[in-house]
């Protein structure tokens, strides 16, 4: 069993410093928030660039060991190869230094003034080193992982396993984590109390939460689809993400976390 | 007026090269998915430390002179004011090299094999300088602008302009745009003819688009909230936000462009 009762250890450039009541640093904390996020952003630095690159890419948390102690980041990315390109021929050992993040927004925190609107929000980032995965059992792990992350049960429901040309084409990297950090914003707006006790204000802005979330419409066939009704796994799934994700934006809304 | 009717430059930092009738370097369809997008992630490269760093973080695109030829982005940021230190601090006169991304997920494209599974997507990626705002007339401007960009029409009204204090306490960025660009994908799955030609596979294996849209539930008034009813822009507001959003997702999974 992967062990996420855990802490990622704090590092300078990894420690959060603004509202830090809020970071966590718990790997369970860290790895639901990149698990359920259908897009991460990944960040390298190119050698021939003055400025950092950010890929959207797919990702999961898995190992391919059964008794790893701490779980590896695995990226796929259809954007640009060129990340899997630097990586192959990073210089150091260890791999292409990287940074990862992952932000869902909960709702929009309407206040009182400007300054103290916000967002509810869960965020998570990690840093580590990616390397690209060579050996093909790793790599259909992989694939199954994230295929799976994006619908639960679609690897088996559909043709696999992937031809040798698909196993050539596909680039999956690994990302071996030396720190993260997680943050989360909850509850209603928090203005001041001076505007708080301004009658004026008071009486004239509204303040509270519009609750956000993602919702997945109804299945729409393709052309040349020929299974007549939409499948039990993908039904479901619909229908679970959209209620759990609706009832997180709502109760993130209300819930207050002691600072 | 500014100027949207123009292409970025294309530079080999910026040059999408995987899928690339996918791209666009357009000003107005780039400044549209950053504009549009709640939440931005920007990368930049810390001095004491092996990774990058990305930090979520609000933007507009803006200018603060009326006729401007192109836009500038504006950054305001919760999560850390590390970024703003060193860019206030940063060595270089051009300011500190960042790179911001923006990605909308319009939906899921279920394919008969999953090396053909992909997203709706519309994503856009911008290089630039970034350096602090420090003229308070601007820094008011970007502060209205990035908080009407949440919600048109928060700013008037809410408790307005901010006092000395909050002007002090909040830190802007403005970048000046190098180059940029976007990539967009629409339509449904795009299976190979083996696969399509494969009798057995399309029998069983459902395929086409889970449409998937940012949804915006009904405001939760907070506990010091006096206002009775949602007033008019915002609850209208709500109302255009997810009727747009879920019709451009149903709108994306069947449009095919031309590759």
């Amino acid at each position: 069993m992967p062990r996420t009762e855990l802490d990622y250890p704090k590092a300078p450039y990894g420690t959060v410093k603004r509202y830090s009541p809020r970071a966590s640093y718990a790997l369970r904390t860290i790895h639901t928030i990149i698990n359920t996020s259908p897009v991460l952003h990944a960040s390298f630095i190119p050698p021939d660039s003055p400025f950092p690159t950010i890929l959207p890419m797919l990702g999961q948390m898995g190992s391919s060991a059964d008794e790893a102690d701490v779980l590896d980041l695995y990226l796929h990315g259809y954007v640009s190869s060129r990340i899997m390109n630097i990586s192959r021929t990073s210089s150091t050992s260890e791999g292409l230094p990287v940074c990862i993040a992952a932000s869902h927004l909960d709702g929009l925190v309407l206040a009182l003034t400007p300054n103290a609107h916000s967002y509810n929000y869960r965020s998570a980032v990690l840093f580590g080193y990616a390397v690209v995965v060579d050996d093909p059992a790793e790599k259909l792990y992989a694939m199954r992982l994230i295929t799976d992350g994006v619908v639960p049960g679609r690897w088996d429901a559909s043709r696999v396993p992937p031809n040798a040309a698909e196993m050539t084409s596909t680039s999956v990297l690994r990302v071996r984590i030396v720190t993260g950090s997680a943050k989360i914003r909850t509850g209603p707006p928090a203005d001041d109390k001076g505007d708080r006790g301004d009658a004026e204000v008071v009486d004239r802005v509204w303040t509270g939460v519009v609750p956000l979330h993602q919702a997945l419409g109804a299945p729409i066939p393709g052309p040349y689809n020929e299974v007549k009704s939409v499948p039990e796994y993908l039904a479901a799934f619909v229908g679970r993400s959209n209620q759990e994700a609706k009832e997180a934006a709502v109760e993130a809304a209300t819930r207050v976390v002691e600072k």
